[in-house]
């Protein structure tokens, strides 16, 4: 009879549910748009998660149990998550109770970058591992960090919050509170921001022109549609993608000289413009370190895209139930 | 028969050498000017823990190994020193094989800032704490990172270069290549250079006064001065200290997104002038960060002082030899 384990993955925009076999296989997939309400968000993930388990157990498959992946910052020995931004009314919200109450199968909680690190490391680009740290560039920015082959949670799972690393004191003001965050230059909202506040206004014209925006429709623009803009030549777009590389590099060094892990992984939809920001990246963090320090350093692409997070999640139900048995 | 480990403290001024007990105390202890040339300071630092071991062994006491801390990334496994601020011309000097042809007896090496962690950990202020982060203010800044209880080293050494956190993309250049590294706003050297670049000429010409020296002689201020003149209220050099502490607050935020770990013990001798910096540091980093991780961070002082570095060297020793048994 195979065994699967029910993987969630809540994002931002979409909550994505899976059932995945012990060797990262997924079987069924399942994905929704999140409302970001605390009482709407919950009861859909609790509802997917059985929907699929019906469908598992009709084909006769067991399940192990359920691994949930959440955004933002989560205990995961008490299964609580303390904020996130994509869920402004979370605070210290008791996600181990609520599943507790529906369903009977073991859970496990994680932040949503830390089970995508689990993923890439058991099954993805970080195969083998025993440190790395996997970087999530989406709307915001993630961040999950592998020190002798576990995720670092620091006290009470504050470790990994990468996307509010400094790296100008003076600079954007962050939702966090914060000013100068690593995500406001390098996460697809930054990179609107640097388009938005270039003061190339003619190069950003003829971008818009390019998408087929004009300049009042500028705020429907997307990463995705710069990065076409990119591929199809747009000196504009390039040297928005090459101003992101410049400012990640600035980001990779006050996270190498602190950490001194030489593997970053990069995944989340804006890794997709990887050749326009890679080598500018490579470049300020080269011309910003010692030598030994930037001879050693290896960015890699994610390779499991957006199923790592479940896939990782599910990951870790299945190590923690063979530790159990 | 009493046992006694060799603790060693190579800083960039000094050479510290002590016989140190298992329980944190220091029997004998000796303090050497270090000289900055390669050859000039290893033999002298064979030579004073032979000194050392000699009078132990006169008062009967048994020599358990020799533990050494030395400035620079330093690989813990092979020994090897990779690069080192104080001493420009260490590339992979190889500190293993030179002292196990110096002494017979066991050693263990470590960077210099990791030593003062574990013993600010075994004897001193982080004391029972299984997560903390010693930052040493002295003339740069060093970073240990306790993680789980050991020393987190990262891939062959690299960690905990804190010093070299970006809090200005843009800021002052550092000996590192760096741009706006930590090390330049916090450090003695830091501190200095914000005297120095202080667009208040009139307030830094009445401390220099105060101080008993001319404009032409402002390269001899010290930090040791500057915190006397703000004790006796001079106002430039509260400024100075103030604006140091914010800078301090922004690499927090960093450092703290990171790796979320509650607990920074600040030591190192610039961290004498606690009193003027600490609330701007805690101020600026609780403006720039979510609540809840505000309310988390402790900041205390460093217990042991100059001798953090030989009593966690020492009490490495002690733990290696125990386990070994």
């Amino acid at each position: 009879m195979p065994v699967y384990a029910i993987g969630v993955d809540l994002g931002g925009t979409h909550l994505r549910v899976g059932a995945v076999r012990s060797d990262g296989t997924i079987e069924i997939k399942e994905k929704l748009p999140a409302e970001a309400k605390k009482g709407e968000v919950l009861s859909p993930v609790a509802d997917a998660v059985k929907r699929i388990a019906d469908q598992i157990s009709k084909k006769g498959g067991t399940i192990a149990g359920v691994g949930l992946g959440f955004p933002g910052i989560v205990d995961p020995e008490q299964g609580i998550v303390y904020q996130s931004p994509h869920f402004p009314d979370w605070n210290r919200l008791d996600l181990h109770s609520f599943f507790k109450r529906e369903f009977r199968w073991p859970i496990v909680i994680d932040n949503d970058a830390n089970m995508a690190a689990r993923g890439e490391g058991r099954h993805g680009a970080a195969r083998g591992l025993k440190n790395f740290i996997l970087l999530t560039l989406g709307t915001g920015v993630g961040g999950g960090i592998v020190a002798n082959g576990e995720v670092f949670h620091g006290d009470g799972g504050f470790a990994g919050e990468v996307g509010h690393l400094v790296i100008e004191g003076d600079g954007a003001s962050c939702p966090c509170g914060g000013k100068g965050c690593l995500e406001m230059y390098v996460s697809a909202t930054g990179i609107l921001r640097l388009v938005e506040e270039s003061e190339d206004r003619r190069g950003r014209e003829q971008l818009l022109g390019r998408v087929g925006l004009t300049a009042d429709q500028s705020y429907r623009l997307t990463v995705a549609s710069l990065y076409e803009a990119a591929r199809e030549g747009d000196l504009f777009a390039h040297l928005i993608f090459k101003k992101m590389g410049s400012f990640l590099g600035i980001g990779l060094v006050s996270l190498i000289n602190i950490l001194g892990i030489e593997t970053v992984i990069l995944g989340g939809g804006v890794s997709q413009a990887w050749d326009f920001f890679i080598e500018p990246a490579k470049k300020e963090f080269s011309q910003r370190t010692y030598k030994e320090t930037a001879r050693r350093l290896k960015i890699l692409r994610a390779e499991l895209g957006d199923d790592a997070g479940l896939i990782g999640a599910s990951g870790l139900l299945f190590q923690k139930s063979q530790k159990d048995r």
